[in-house]
């Protein structure tokens, strides 16, 4: 599938992983948590080939995930900065974080702990809430087309709630 | 970079997305969330080519985040059902799906909601909070070796820190 093919799919799932969604362009948003700047920095930690990590931050900046700025008026060189938006993609770190220290390191093994850097406490684990902050098991949540819907959205939920009514019958 | 490296990171982040860090890995998981369980219709609603899918079905399978059952005794078909440890993949995709919907698509043009099925109400942004329950802001958080930490790990954040303080200092 091309990626003008994620571009038309009316889901923000698809519309992040187009822009976050291979293994590089994570790492990179990874390492700039860990305060990494400059580009032989992320190419030093992440051993990625020069071409790959120029074609990802240019991807990165052109999407507003980072920001370049010159390290000092008269240097040709740059460095890279998450912006709010980029930022903002905490929550899909710590997501991950939080799904492979259980499923893939498992308790005791940890090999990164996230923690607040005030309290000097970790953090627990992400939580789905409703509005008023009670907790929903992921069993509860749905997926339902929402006001930025299209026609074709719509169609497709009523599809697969006429077959699951005829299950339910059968 | 080869997988073997990605083997290799001592990184929850790198090793949970050489599970599902690719585009159909997610999309498949999202997909199985909306119902969808026949190879068939995932192949219908993410317009993905059979072989892609046979494969990123078997690297789920394989690594336990689906389980194929057979549909009757005796017939040959298959469905495919997430595990626990796919389940629990939900908050990475709410996460994915907030950051989109805040960024990609914007308020009011979301093209789905995340709803408790019980309540009928939407889920509340995803919070990072300790244990105490107090929201930490994302720029509170910081990443720190773990109770897993390898000698390797512990050296480069040994290394960052030497930098940080080098850098104030001047």
């Amino acid at each position: 599938m091309s990626r003008k093919r994620f571009d038309e799919m009316n889901c923000s799932i698809a519309r992040s992983l187009e822009q976050v969604g291979d293994w590089w362009t994570l790492l990179i948003v990874r390492e700039a948590f860990f305060g990494t700047t400059a580009f032989s920095e992320f190419q030093e930690a992440l051993g990625i080939a020069k071409n790959i990590l120029t074609q990802r931050l240019d991807h990165l900046v052109a999407n507003g995930i980072f920001e370049r700025r010159q390290v000092r008026p008269g240097v040709e060189r740059h460095e890279y900065f998450l912006t709010d938006k980029g930022r903002d993609l905490m929550p899909v770190l710590v997501a991950l974080v939080q799904w492979g220290d259980r499923w893939l390191f498992g308790e005791g093994n940890e090999p990164l702990r996230v923690i607040d850097a005030e309290q000097r406490v970790q953090i627990a684990p992400l939580k789905v809430c409703d509005a008023a902050g009670r907790e929903v098991a992921p069993s509860q949540l749905r997926f339902r087309p929402g006001p930025g819907a299209t026609e074709r959205t719509l169609r497709v939920f009523e599809e697969r709630r006429s077959k699951r009514r005829a299950a339910s019958i059968q």
